[in-house]
């Protein structure tokens, strides 16, 4: 039978349908795999001398002293997106009441992972996932401070084209944006709930009973726990939290970083070996930017919260697996189906199950 | 250059951003059209001849008396769904801070629109899109007051794999949950502040001021009007208002359902024709029902809003066109990017155009 389960910490109600799993489908195989990505192209723009393709790199690892910038040689290279969804500097717009707006004022750029084209932060070793995420936080740092209107710096990344990514070489995106997203400002509205409820944070809480109970817990290292979240909205969705508190992968010591890699690693290999080449998305969940100087715009919602102080979000990582579409009672009414229960899930992700 | 837009209605921001509209993509034809959709089968549930492969009809059109039911002979046919993601009845279970949840209480209908196996409802006559869309109002009625949980009653589409649909005969479904969506609940906060602020309805303002302006306005006719929303998620979005002011496709007059064919005909032809077997969702929006007889759960917040009156939601419909991929930053924040400003989609989509 379905159950209807709330995640506690976006609000968002699931129904968990697992008995819909052996529906006629008449379309079985339009989940684009991975594997039918193009091969490796001389086009490829994010692809070791191609480097004149993108625009000039503002960070490389890697790379020996002796080479030149913006040539081959190096281990992870980040550029400014070449098609941004937001600029540096953008005019003013007016803004009315059946018409709200504002510039996309922002920066937007694209870490590229490794100069394989065939590799994916799955396949690459722990210790290059450590390069990455290294970069990713301090790509977050320097856009937060060098853009000033920036409220949020998300860190994403899209793998397959069941995933929206455009391009199949390995990469992720950090973008700054002024209004907060919606998710982030829901979260925290559960945040301060949670807190003035129990005293306790929603995710310290979560983390700790996750790892107690078992039923969902994929698995688990000195820093941190990754279990399938309570109401999965999508199969196989995993939530990778730190059991230390704090706010933003910025605050993430040397070892939570290292101790992120290793079990992020392992959850990207365990989704792979169950479905190959499946899309997902991974995206980093941090505390929105305090409002200062007039920073961004339109988030009169977040910033009347009361209780809301920086140190309250718990930030933490998720992987959604686009093994299944999002139809129109998704699209329409953000209300999620959901055929796999997460426990389910839980059983098929876990290092102890014998890879195939 | 981009710009941030805001929903007033849902008050979720988009970045429509036009330049990203011609960056590389390793995947272009990742999408799939309906015309590489599976030809009449045998097999098809919804075909005539195999009215045995679907629960027992609970309602017919179009079926000459002397035949039996549950044989051919039919327009429309409408069989609860045999995989329905909510159940007539449900035990309960224990709901905790860390772990809401309640029964999947609800009913859950499909509604196959028509005999013919490669129609769609672009392709059938108005006539019979009216038949179909009183059909739909008929069971939305008698579904939320059959349904003793019932917050909800949902009526929707997905056409297509790329929107989810897992059967290709064309069909709608309805389908009562005991918490209002989230969509909804923000819809209706919106609605209440505009009340507040204006005196007047979102969307009668809305409505009037599109079809004044004419930038994103689609067509009009005596009682509905299309446009493409100012803050389009979707490239080709598009919402149909009807000029009266009522809260659910229940209290909508013949002549208006009428009109509602004639429009809807209409806007799926034009998407039609703009990109040959486009997937899309069509979802109608109307107000949750009333908190009567401990209806539902989980839906506080939307029953303490002040100044919460039935009467006070404008119902309407949503085609959105599945043209391009949802990817993590959309997923992950609830902040979509959508590279076809509104105003371009009009254009595409305006009848005045010539038709390919």
């Amino acid at each position: 039978m379905s159950s209807l389960r709330q995640d506690p910490l976006t609000g968002r109600w699931v129904i968990i349908a697992g008995q819909r799993h052996g529906r006629p489908n008449d379309f079985r195989d339009s989940l684009r795999k991975v594997s039918t990505q193009p091969p490796a192209s001389p086009a490829c723009p994010f692809c070791p001398g191609n480097e004149d393709q993108t625009p000039p790199e503002v960070m490389v690892i890697g790379r020996a002293s002796h080479l030149p910038a913006n040539g081959p040689g190096w281990g992870v290279r980040v550029v400014p997106n070449k098609y941004p969804a937001v600029h540096p500097v953008s005019g003013n717009s007016e803004s009315t009441l059946l018409q709200p707006q504002g510039p996309a004022e922002g920066g937007h750029e694209v870490i590229i992972c490794c100069p394989d084209h065939q590799a994916s932060l799955g396949t690459l070793p722990h210790e290059h996932l450590e390069e990455i995420l290294q970069v990713v936080r301090r790509r977050i740092k320097d856009l937060g401070e060098k853009e000033p209107s920036a409220r949020y710096v998300l860190a994403f990344g899209n793998h397959g084209p069941d995933a929206g990514a455009t391009l199949a070489h390995a990469h992720l995106q950090v973008i700054t944006t002024p209004v907060v997203p919606a998710a982030v400002v829901e979260k925290t509205e559960n945040f301060i709930r949670h807190r003035e409820e129990t005293n306790q944070c929603l995710l310290c809480e979560t983390s700790a009973k996750e790892e107690a109970e078992g039923t969902r817990l994929i698995a688990a290292n000195d820093s941190w726990v990754a279990s399938t979240p309570w109401a999965s909205r999508f199969p196989c969705e995993m939530r990778l939290i730190p059991r230390r508190h704090c706010s933003s992968m910025l605050e993430c010591s040397e070892a939570e970083l290292k101790d992120l890699a290793g079990l992020l690693s392992l959850c990207l290999k365990r989704l792979e070996n169950h479905r190959s080449g499946a899309g997902y998305n991974l995206i980093i969940h941090n505390a929105a930017l305090a409002a200062a100087d007039g920073r961004g715009y339109g988030n009169e919602r977040l910033d009347s919260m009361k209780g809301n102080t920086p140190d309250l979000f718990h930030w933490h990582v998720e992987i959604l697996p686009r093994l299944s579409r999002q139809a129109g009672f998704e699209a329409g009414t953000g209300f999620a189906i959901n055929s796999l229960p997460p426990e389910e899930a839980a059983v098929i992700l876990r290092p102890e199950r014998s890879l195939k």
